[in-house]
């Protein structure tokens, strides 16, 4: 297998992007990719996407954006796996590329929520990622389902709701000053705990925002990447796992299997451990989420997880510093085009070009998105240049 | 990179499974599969599907199905380019095992139509294969496109409506003693005659139905597969190509350029050219279709692809005979499914299994999926034991 480089990236702002439709968000972000990497073309264009049939009366895009920026001809799939899609995409990219398929590969996240009729008709849609059968059927949504989580978080391990106010005001802290991120302003514990409640005890402020947004990378194998930038920044793992989509289904409903399973086979992959890791792309769509991978990835023990928050740890200059854009919760969480945009914010660190959010010294960075409650569940690791 | 071989296969009964749901259906397939390749599990599972969102309200169904097949914590994507889902799942699987990354994957195509509401619900959904800002909004449904094309084919080839009747019949025929088939019984000229009119010239005898179905194939490194089996079928091209969704933005509406270019590299990956094809899976969701796809991969020359039908070229003991067990038209065509019935159908054929319909010396065998009109093709080319 051959070494894979990120030659190029591109992302929109997140936000309400009333004004483009889904092939303009996902031609912005493959042209600025492009430019970037130095190249007009590539050999195949990979998109991640969750929610275009539901929302955008739009399945086919793969094929629908590639002639849209300019590729038609080329090969174009979509891949999707609910929020872990973009990095499901980024998983494909990497396997032409590594195996010897492909030499130039556009991998593009993209999701167009605010088509939708209502914001019930987007939420409706987002609880797709959970089992129909079983969870949806019986009126629970992506927030309920969280709650669940939350709650039982809370009365095993002691936590309060406030404690997990910290998670919220590092992601908008780290905003302020991400150019791309929806929320790019800072927010108190105060504001944190006078939230509106959306599904007790997941507040808003525990929950990121559903929004519009792209971002793609160009990939091509290491020995090229030369010719493209000076800045390429390696993937040293890629890896996938998954565990049943139904929270009552799993043996523990607090550990996160499958983000335990991919971290552990990036870890095996790049040959280091948690602890090698200087930086971590959370995937927060709720607090809880972020508490829980960050102890299924080995970051912090079981129930220890917001502790990491409350000591200071996750901060641009602790030990394992998180949401380092934003995150989901502040950077914005356009559901099938996330996975890319955390990559796109580590190629930013490891070429140390995240400006007042760098991380100092950064050389090996992990992103980890999550499908749902963590039914799928896709780990990342890169390499400074 | 490696050789890849299929040795197992698997497929349900194509029709209307109202007693099954999309992961039932999909397990039943994958656990033949597994079965008939000796194995109990795989490294990687992909899945071909493009309408369980709208039609079964659950997305996220790659994690879902390898949870139910017994398969928790594999590594497991879904991948959707409308008609041609089941096709670009097998793309992404031989990419795994050719590149090295993987060295047993389980490829699925899955289509649950009848959980629609209406028919007409599973009508609309199939249009999201045509592009919704230009061609869907304007009302034209699938059928319509298709009616566009074969009325201008007509048109400009001096073709009659009847002259298209022989895919029809051929179809049929042949899926007369296939087990699988949705309509395993012969139709005749004067039945194709009087079949009610979709859309004008489309009739219903002309257009593939909807159906709900799953088939299955595990794929492994060309060298390991006597480990498994001694009918092992290569894959000897795998090849993706694009075009606009849109039939008006073509340069001309009756070529269908993606169909020609996705051909053009499978011949030249696999070192052949049409002469060398010996049986040739066509995606026959209309009668047109299976016209222009015969004369994109140069089975026929332009406005000859319906005098093939008429002269028994396509027959099993034609020239090239296609629809070998029945076709979209006739074995059915679960959308997402289709692409791995036709190769399940091929490997059957090329391992000189399937019975009465044995196309005679068959050593080299082609398939190809279309999505939409033509905004995605994918062509596979086999190679007999």
């Amino acid at each position: 297998m051959r070494d894979v480089s990120i030659v190029g990236i591109g992302q929109t702002k997140v936000g309400e992007h009333w004004d483009k439709s889904l092939r303009q968000l996902a031609t912005e972000a493959i042209s600025a990719a492009l430019s970037e990497a130095g190249l007009e073309r590539a050999d195949a264009l990979y998109v991640g996407n969750m929610l275009s049939g539901e929302v955008s009366a739009q399945e086919h895009i793969a094929a629908l954006i590639a002639d849209f920026a300019g590729l038609r001809g080329i090969e174009a799939l979509k891949v999707e796996a609910a929020d872990s899609s973009g990095a499901a995409a980024l998983r494909l990219g990497y396997m032409a590329v590594a195996g010897g398929l492909m030499d130039t590969v556009i991998v593009c996240g993209v999701e167009k929520m605010t088509d939708a009729v209502s914001s019930a008709t987007a939420g409706a849609a987002l609880a797709l990622a959970a089992d129909s059968d079983y969870e949806t059927l019986h009126g629970l949504s992506s927030a309920a389902l969280h709650a669940l989580l939350m709650r039982r978080y809370m009365y095993e391990h002691g936590v309060k709701r406030e404690d997990f106010a910290l998670f919220t005001v590092n992601a908008h802290r780290n905003a302020a000053s991400n150019p791309y991120a929806m929320f790019p302003r800072p927010v108190t514990t105060e504001a944190f705990l006078k939230a509106p409640m959306i599904a007790d005890p997941v507040s808003l402020m525990d929950s990121a925002p559903l929004a519009d947004g792209a971002a793609a990378v160009i990939l091509c194998p290491g020995d090229r990447a030369h010719r493209c930038t000076t800045g390429a920044v390696r993937i040293v793992a890629s890896a996938v796992a998954t565990d049943s989509l139904a929270i009552h289904d799993r043996r523990d409903p607090l550990f996160l299997e499958a983000a335990y399973l991919s971290a552990q086979r990036a870890y095996q992959q790049a040959g280091v451990g948690s602890a090698d890791i200087d930086l971590f792309e959370v995937h927060d769509a709720f607090t809880i989420t972020a508490a829980l991978s960050l102890e299924a990835c080995g970051f912090a023990q079981r129930g220890q997880g917001v502790r990491l928050a409350q000591e200071g740890e996750i901060a641009l200059d602790g030990r394992i510093p998180i949401c380092t854009m934003g995150g989901l919760k502040a950077r914005g969480h356009p559901v099938g085009a996330t996975g890319i945009y955390q990559i796109v914010e580590l190629v930013e660190q490891l070429r140390g070009q995240a400006g007042v959010n760098q991380v100092k010294n950064a050389r090996l960075g992990m992103a980890q998105s999550i499908g749902g409650t963590g039914g799928t569940v896709i780990t990342h690791i890169l390499e400074a240049p």
